[in-house]
């Protein structure tokens, strides 16, 4: 293992995260706002002397990366991020427990948005703009955001692992072969959604602090609000402002930049976005019928369950309306959704569409095999045949995933919350959604849990947003083995 | 397809069903039971017109089997036989509804042990002697038992491809080269067991009829009884005797063959029984000390805790005690159990601990293959490299289930159920296990349920027993496409 190399790359992010900590402190300042400037001034501190001492130790590395170096330098930068973003929440006293300030941090990052604050209209706005970014920043990917600005560390073979890590889905794709420039093509389209989101917000006149922190939330496909009860006190129009944009969010970049070459016909033709798009609107009429006579308009019904469709499937969290108090088939549903999750290529979370589009390809692949054993078949993606080795990671994400949910519950099951309540707070932490059901519902938070199962989520969290192989190379004994 | 040779085999599943049907009659009219009696005779007639008929329009069938008849004529005849061999419940008034019928013996020949009926203790005594013999009969597979009495059909293809498809496990094993003999040496420990069960629960002075009946439901892992509190009413003893024959129910009968001949190294060192036996000894050490307190005593407690972790990873089904009123660490412990299931090649359902296995160390090999690119790797199985075909297959069996359960979950909420209930109703039917929890609890039973969602649960039934391929098999166009 090149432990130096790992060092430099993780001191290189550090500098970043104290960077893009400054406009919250800045926030902060004009606010007069004294305990956040303390949570603030206390994390530059700690990153500083964490950053000294890395690139200290970590001189005169030799250059070259290996895959496994990738993966745990990945893995390890978004922990150490964590475990120092988020000392302004806990220096600042916003969150008194350091294992919740954690939690809040990795919810953020992760772009998952459960929490455990019971409230955050008291919040300094500066913790607020802090929570929200974080969002934002965690939701691109700190690191395709970083290939972006900083040189390549070690060449081409450095940055094309590392995004291999990162890169949500199960094939990096070919946008355009430079890393560097496809980095700097999804970030401007990122900013750019972003500021129309902003700009939507603010036509509807929400304030401008709310409609920036809101527009993160968006973007990352996160959840983290700036009031209480999420989106239910904004206006309709806000309301489907968001909707539209959490879709928009959940949609493979590759399909805007192939709109931008005026690649319409194949982005008509993508068969994840077909699956997408059809869920949506399949699942919004499907729920919309089911809460018929729950409210008064049916403006208002189509409304709320677009609204929550699209927040659980892009895995972003919001929420308009208490979705667990709905029947158990809209519970179902969204259930389903939160499995499902948004396009590969997008900030959203989940298993992906196109993983299920292969898995479910697939399957129909070997019921056809069991039935015509001397014909061979090939699995196909937007007309071509996907390789035996996509297919065959796809099948292992699957059972990685399986395994950790089952685990996962198991573990956390050890607080007595109720089976509905830990299987859903497993599925919107691992699938990076937010909000549960029951004891973890839209209303309510994740406080209750004891330190391990916040450990427990918090693994999950990160797993989820990593696409599990990383964070599981981490604790693989072959990684850390010598040559 | 050749229509003719899969009416003709189903005819002789019909006869033989009929024949297996005699002793619950006699048992009638020695008991004087003339709805019981009625009920029989009604379904011989039946069950003779069906015969004849399927004869008659069946004559001069071409010898010869593809795979995907065998695959239509399994589970054809499994549904056939459940269409015909309900009419005893049914025909007797003991269950007043059709479908409420069909769903009690599907659950009796898949050996799940779900069941509509709030009380068994009125029932006629033949037609509790139906309902658990259906478990004995299913659990060996009326096929297995049926190619050990009958000619063999159409050749080795032909029993090869009906034991492809009825044997549970992802392969069939090489026991002995000659399908017949497997078969018959197979039911020779069946029955040699189950004769000992019986033995073992006259010697704790169970009456006789229990005994049979409860052996009955043993043997098949089903979990029908004769007492509306299952087995908490009988001694310790009894409930200890049932525990080590579920046990061994669930264990791979290869093992007892290969006792038989004296290869005792390769049963003590047989992955899949080690995996059996961890999960078993582990699991009752957790449940028990997060049980500790509910109950008097320390044997007292163990005794629960063990009865209720063979019975539900067997996927038996029998209680002793209500563990939906245990703490959610044990049920969440109970619920992965339920998914595990026993070993291939048992009576027991569920995903099987041999798949556990090979997911689980495919998925090694894939965390191995991210970190390790240029390496190549193969899995192991007691010390043999495991064809690919076989990972494959177990890793689309294992998306199958997913997806199954997943759509099986959506439509069943419709009847507005909590999600717990319906989660573990579906977990409870796909794995053959018998009740479930909340509204299908140990105590409680499916009756509550719609028509829509019952046959919901028939087909889990039927897919969870048949291991997915035959049933999804019917259901595909390319099945059915003439050549």
């Amino acid at each position: 293992m090149n432990y130096k190399m790992m060092g430099q790359f993780v001191a290189k992010i550090l500098a970043v995260e104290a960077a893009f900590m400054f406009p919250a402190l800045l926030i902060s300042v004009f606010g007069r706002e004294a305990t956040a400037i303390r949570g603030f001034v206390g994390a530059f501190i700690a990153i500083a002397a964490v950053e000294i001492l890395l690139r200290l130790t970590c001189r005169g590395a030799q250059r070259g990366f290996h895959e496994k170096e990738g993966f745990v330098s990945v893995a390890l930068s978004w922990i150490i991020l964590s475990l120092l973003g988020c000392l302004p929440f806990y220096l600042s006293g916003a969150i008194p427990r350091y294992i919740d300030a954690f939690f809040e941090i990795v919810s953020g990052f992760t772009t998952t948005g459960a929490s455990i604050l019971p409230a955050v209209e008291g919040l300094p706005r500066g913790i607020l703009y802090w929570r929200s970014f974080s969002h934002w920043l965690g939701g691109m990917g700190v690191l395709v955001f970083l290939l972006a600005i900083a040189p390549a560390a070690g060449g081409d073979g450095f940055t094309m692992h590392l995004l291999r890590a990162e890169s949500p889905g199960p094939s990096v794709g070919k946008l355009v072969p430079r890393m560097k420039k496809t980095a700097s093509i999804l970030y401007l389209i990122y900013i750019a959604l972003t500021a129309m989101n902003i700009l939507f917000l603010l036509l509807g006149n929400m304030p401008l602090f709310d409609a920036v922190c809101t527009a993160f939330g968006t973007a990352g496909t996160g959840g983290f609000g700036t009031r209480n009860d999420s989106l239910a006190g904004f206006s309709p129009y806000l309301q489907n402002v968001t909707t539209v944009f959490m879709l928009l969010f959940g949609v493979n970049f590759s399909c805007y930049y192939l709109l931008l070459i005026k690649e319409f016909r194949s982005v008509f033709r993508d068969e994840e976005l077909r699956l997408y798009g059809g869920l949506v609107l399949g699942s919004t009429a499907l729920i919309a019928w089911n809460i018929r006579g729950l409210y008064a308009t049916l403006e208002e019904t189509l409304r709320h369950a677009a609204f929550q469709v699209a927040s659980i499937i892009t895995t972003t969290g919001f929420a308009t309306a208490d979705f667990d108090l709905w029947p158990s088939f809209s519970k179902s549903i969204l259930l389903m959704l939160m499995i499902v999750g948004a396009c590969a290529g997008s900030t959203g979370g989940g298993i992906k569409c196109v993983r299920v589009l292969l898995l479910l390809k697939s399957l129909r692949r070997n019921i056809r095999q069991v039935i015509h054993p001397r014909k061979v078949q090939v699995v196909r993606n937007n007309h071509q045949v996907v390789d035996e080795k996509i297919l065959d990671n796809t099948n292992a994400y699957l059972a990685a995933y399986v395994v950790i949910i089952i685990i996962s519950v198991i573990l956390i099951s050890l607080d007595g919350f109720s089976t509905t309540t830990n299987i859903s707070a497993v599925l919107a932490c691992f699938n990076n959604i937010g909000p549960g059901l029951e004891t973890v519902g839209p209303t309510c938070n994740f406080s209750a849990y004891s330190t391990f199962s916040k450990l427990v989520l918090i693994f999950d969290m990160l797993a989820g947003r990593l696409e599990i192989f990383p964070i599981l190379a981490l604790l693989t004994r072959s990684t850390w083995r010598r040559r």
